[in-house]
């Protein structure tokens, strides 16, 4: 049962801290790192795993372990919102895997991280025990500042019912795939990243599937608009990005660059360039490196 | 060694006649047929053969001895330029397969058409015996109708000094991978096909490595443009599709839709991404399919 898990964690930014992770994630065999990225503004690295449900559990939990030990809420300063030393556990089915899989994963993880780690263990999304707990923004609302208020009247689903001292709390759940991206804007205003943002998100009379953070910082000179994709086939990339392009001008800002925050999904990329290109009859296995290592053996027709 | 064929026959309307060149290749152990597509308004078709260099040479050899046996170019009427049965037989090396290899191949698979099937062979592009046959469309000027013309002052690398009575000749060579596709304006005028793609292509001053066509047939009421980028490194989709949109709405027409002929390869893919979204930082072991079929099993970093 293939799967894949993008553990978040509230360390960007120290190289060291950084490898001692993976290396957590190596010790399991079986599972691949198809990625592991730090951002020293958001102070936050995402790491991504992908192998069978089993062994993806076995690696997400023994790095859960390190970044208890190791990260300290109450030291760490970034923009991005988080609760947790490790933050966010997501699992994701891949290729037939059904979600009914990935929501059991998350909930034994949960269990264990709350007892064997004392920490405690929000279930969202898909794994989420009550509707209000679904919705990833409502479980971290108020991030690790609110945590002790927020938890005395919102009890966990697992671990203790006070935070963690040094490592908060974790949201573990079960989701689509995501498409995670920035983008830049050639303004040093962050009040306009917000308001693109807001028009853009779902949240706010946007488009559907979409989160939308407008930071609060500038870097390079520019600000940056933080998106999340959460139902690609509904709102694909380019209505997204086509999107923010007119909101931002606008304010006079146009965009300068975007990118992409961990895996972009290869059904994604098909739906960008029939978009654009305006393709018909285009789709994954039109793609000469997908068909050699994806098709069946035989002929196509 | 890895190579891609891509023969392509002059048939494209009888599925009896085209389920015999597919079961041709068939015979043929270990070689992948990634696709086979007629096309009735070209009255053509294009296979696409995948495998080791030696098992590839074997199946493509099988499909054009059953094309010559099968088709009478003397009955052939198309849109699309040919002068055989067979008429092209392009080799392309994939993944880290040199351009040598592919050259081989194309001369060892020319011989043995010219001595066992009696078909005049013209080698091309990177396996051409002289500059003024690099170029195909020169290889092919006139097409079958001048075929005996030119034959009688320019005699082929193999086979006999005189057109094969039913199946003409064959153009074998060695070429980068190339991307075929269609663009459809919203017109019923030819004459605006034609404009555009003179426009286009770089043989009349437009963009290097592109070849276009302006097609003299109205399909479902649209006219279209055949084009080929021989050198997407350096010219790539956006760019020659953006032109074609500038060029027609130079004449009051739009672009409808464009479709590939073919497979188009990852890199391309990520070009066109990386052009229209703005994408910085982006390569294809960032898209999830991709990675997992192809990155090193280690972590990446």
């Amino acid at each position: 049962m293939l799967v894949q898990c993008v553990p978040n964690f509230s360390e960007g930014r120290d190289p060291e801290r950084l490898s001692r992770l993976q290396a957590a994630a190596q010790a399991t065999a079986n599972v691949r790192i198809l990625g592991f990225e730090g951002d020293a503004d958001h102070h936050r690295s995402v790491m991504t795993l992908a192998g069978d449900g089993e062994a993806v559990l076995d690696a997400v939990f023994r790095t859960a372990a390190v970044a208890v030990a190791m990260i300290d809420l109450r030291e760490h300063r970034g923009v991005h919102p988080r609760m947790g030393a490790v933050d966010v556990i997501p699992f994701v089915p891949l290729a037939n895997t059904p979600m009914e899989y990935a929501v059991d994963l998350a909930r034994r993880l949960g269990e264990r991280i709350g007892r064997e780690l004392a920490v405690p263990v929000y279930l969202y999304e898909f794994a989420a025990t009550r509707p209000e707990r679904r919705n990833l923004a409502d479980v971290r609302r108020g991030g690790y500042a609110a945590l002790q208020a927020r938890m005395a009247r919102d009890a966990p689903d697992f671990g203790p019912g006070t935070p963690h001292f040094t490592a908060g709390a974790v949201a573990v759940g079960a989701r689509r795939p995501l498409i995670a991206f920035n983008v830049y804007l050639n303004t040093q205003d962050p009040t306009i990243a917000d308001r693109v943002a807001r028009a853009v998100r779902g949240s706010s009379g946007g488009l559907v599937g979409v989160k939308a953070l407008g930071m609060d910082t500038v870097t390079q000179g520019q600000v940056q608009v933080s998106m999340n994709l959460v139902d690609y086939p509904k709102t694909s990339l380019p209505a997204a990005v086509e999107m923010v392009r007119r909101e931002a001008a606008r304010f006079g800002a146009s965009v300068t660059r975007t990118e992409l925050v961990g895996f972009l999904p290869v059904s994604a990329a098909v739906d960008s360039l029939r978009y654009y290109l305006q393709l018909s009859d285009f789709d994954s296995s039109r793609i000469l490196e997908m068909a050699l290592a994806y098709e069946p053996s035989g002929p196509r027709e």
